[in-house]
């Protein structure tokens, strides 16, 4: 008999590697944060011995999703603004908002609604874009949340930076602090090309290769930005970031609503990493992404939500299911993107755009156990034929009862254990009343 | 002081009426199962008194979903077979699993799986489509809600009826026994136009003239039941009904994918309620019905979830989002279909398409007091600034916490008050395991 820290049995077992495998009656056995060994329950139960072994008999344990694309201090704008043209959003809500109310305290205590949310709806790591980014990150380190930080880069001030160079300065100050970090990492996050110059561009990119890092963009959001892009330089945006040697492995393009033939021969030779947003993209009325044909050319497409003020929550359950159902209408084809490849597309496939996939996003034996357990024994989730099926088509965010990350367990029955929850509400109230006091 | 016999306080009221008003710290008055009042808490305290008040500080009480299009029974097939093309799933799933296993007791079990899960979700009223209409009726009877059940007509013989003529008589028995009732209703359920003879509709319409009811029928699903219209008749299904006599008020059109000039005259001229069912629309690839561009017209929309084979579930509160997501992308504009009117379709205009206006759909005084309240103090609802917002965009099923029909609380805290639910679940476990035993 081997000591380990952790065995944990399921009922259900979806691997999420693209064998699009379930296992029934196995469990996972953990050491160090590791997973040791995915076998049959009777199996360990033989072979291991641990002080913390839990049993989910009514659960499917999977791996935790991996949300690539969030602004998740924007949890305090959740419905602040919505049913809103795009511009009107950002100039006459968004953007004074911000202005006003967004400070390190507002970062920090925003972040906590933020990693709340995700962890309580099976999140394990997730890839931000924001301003003041300690604030983010000490949050998730505490949380104990896996996350990708983005260095923002913008050609504007902001109550983070006031020019360009300082965006750099903040960002590498710190990529410096958290480069030895085992579960926060740095990104290079320029906005997006109608808000930093190719000059700027240059540099981001001269930063991500020197330190090596991805480049997390949006890209080709809406058709606004396009028509803009030619409008300006008689280029549309893709084609111009593969002119200055951006559309690479090493990019993050965000979005990706609007592609045309060239747009996608720009893509198939330079290989970036897609993350899709279909409810921010539906919402918005920017689009739709067309992740089928990407794949089909062999693309990495991963799933993010966006911020909550253009989703409005930070759920991949329901973000699966939309993007699921967005690719079948898309297509014309009910058999287009199945439930084990909408269940990949929200966990591997992110670990593999953050470059993080020898780290994450699958239950695979040498990973880092970052996975969560759903209950299916509900009325909404009743009868249970293919587990994979119900987590696409039919389970809900509370179901989500246990989350782990790197082995340690985040959420129990339903109950954070790194968070506390009523102290996040009632900081989220007391900063509601203070943002509509002066609206 | 009068004496009624419930007050209900809640910190927003959202009325459902077509003004989009939200009300803030109001109560509603409900005596003998119907809205008395609906006035300030604080006057509420001074001029009434009850035996049952409750006070709802967190939540946001608003009228029930009106679940416009469902297959309850269909529960038990519940990600039986996903990922499929149409015909493929009804050839070789469905409908082998229907002639199987469909039965009254099947019915029975299968209608009280699919009510509770509305009833935990919001709805207070459905419309149906199936088999041994007694069955689903008896159980919508003991569990309170309100139930318009079809009288389902299909030129094929099926375990409920073995030719068109039973099909009738078992309608007419069904409306006969339940004409009275307070809460259930008939409507006549001709399938489809690929289903149902024209001799067959001629009856349809003299029958639900005779008697009348609603006319309940699956219209313009897919391109493939125009095609197949236009190579048998020459015609599209919407002009063969028109022909008849058949597109009128009394018409409940479901689906409506596919609507060129010639279908949008007809209906223009011909003003019948119309269902969008955009999850069921977009899992199976049939399209997106133009919702906007109907009302536009002045035409009725309503919302429906479909049966939870094609769904896979009958959650009202996500079928709005996705209603409203698709809205805002197929009119590519991101102020289509705001919260309020997301509202309105998913509750008012879909008692409307019944002709149970006058009695449900709205909080207003004089209807019956058919309403829901929903926790929004929850880490997924916070902050709150516009309480329809979150309905729509941000708030989850389990956030369903009070449900009353006609006055009688039917779940109470999450508790359901007239299922017993652990009961239940174990008979959906039992008849899967029937179900995949012989698979």
């Amino acid at each position: 008999m081997e000591s380990v820290s952790q065995i944990i049995h399921a009922r259900w077992l979806i691997t999420g590697e693209q064998n699009n495998q379930t296992l029934e009656n196995h469990a996972i056995v953990i050491d160090q944060g590791k997973i040791k060994a995915i076998l049959p329950s009777k199996q360990a139960t033989e072979r291991y011995t641990a002080t913390d072994i839990q049993r989910f008999p009514n659960h499917v344990i999977s791996p935790g999703f991996v949300n690539t694309h969030t602004h998740i201090a924007m949890n305090y704008f959740r419905g602040l603004a919505d049913d809103l043209a795009l511009m009107d959003w950002l100039n006459h809500h968004i953007w004074p908002a911000e202005r006003t109310w967004v400070s390190q305290e507002f970062v920090r205590d925003a972040s906590q609604l933020a990693i709340a949310e995700m962890i309580r709806s099976g999140t394990t790591c997730f890839n931000d874009m924001y301003f003041f980014l300690q604030a983010t990150a000490e949050v998730a380190d505490q949380a104990g949340i896996r996350a990708n930080i983005g260095m923002t880069v913008i050609d504007f001030p902001t109550a983070w930076a006031k020019d360009t160079a300082e965006y750099f300065s903040k960002g590498i100050e710190f990529y410096s602090e958290y480069k030895n970090h085992d579960r926060i990492k740095a990104t290079v996050a320029p906005h997006a090309i109608y808000t930093v110059a190719e000059p700027t561009l240059l540099k981001v990119k001269e930063i991500a290769e020197k330190y090596d890092l991805k480049i997390n963009m949006h890209v080709h959001e809406t058709a606004d930005e396009i028509n803009q892009s030619i409008a300006t330089t008689k280029q549309r945006p893709l084609r111009r970031l593969q002119n200055i040697g951006l559309v690479t492995p090493r990019l993050i393009a965000i979005h990706m609503t609007q592609l045309d033939d060239e747009d996608m021969a720009i893509i198939e030779a330079g290989k970036p990493n897609i993350v899709h947003c279909p409810e921010s993209n539906m919402k918005l009325a920017s689009g739709a992404c067309p992740v089928v044909a990407l794949q089909k050319q062999g693309l990495n497409v991963a799933l993010g939500t966006d911020g909550a003020a253009s989703n409005n929550d930070l759920n991949m359950l329901g973000e699966m299911r939309s993007a699921n159902f967005l690719a079948k209408l898309v297509t014309q084809n009910p058999i287009a993107l199945p439930a084990h490849e909408t269940i990949t597309m929200a966990t591997l496939n992110g670990a593999k755009a953050l470059g993080l996939d020898h780290i994450t996003g699958s239950l695979t034996v040498g990973k880092a156990a970052d996975f969560i357990a759903t209950k299916l024994d509900e009325i909404e989730t009743l009868p249970i034929y293919h587990p994979a099926s119900h987590l696409v088509y039919a389970a809900s965010r509370n179901q989500v009862t246990d989350v782990w990350v790197a082995g340690k367990q985040l959420m129990k029955k339903r109950k954070l254990l790194t968070l506390d929850e009523k102290e996040i509400k009632a900081k989220a109230i007391y900063w509601s009343k203070k943002l509509t006091k002066n609206a």
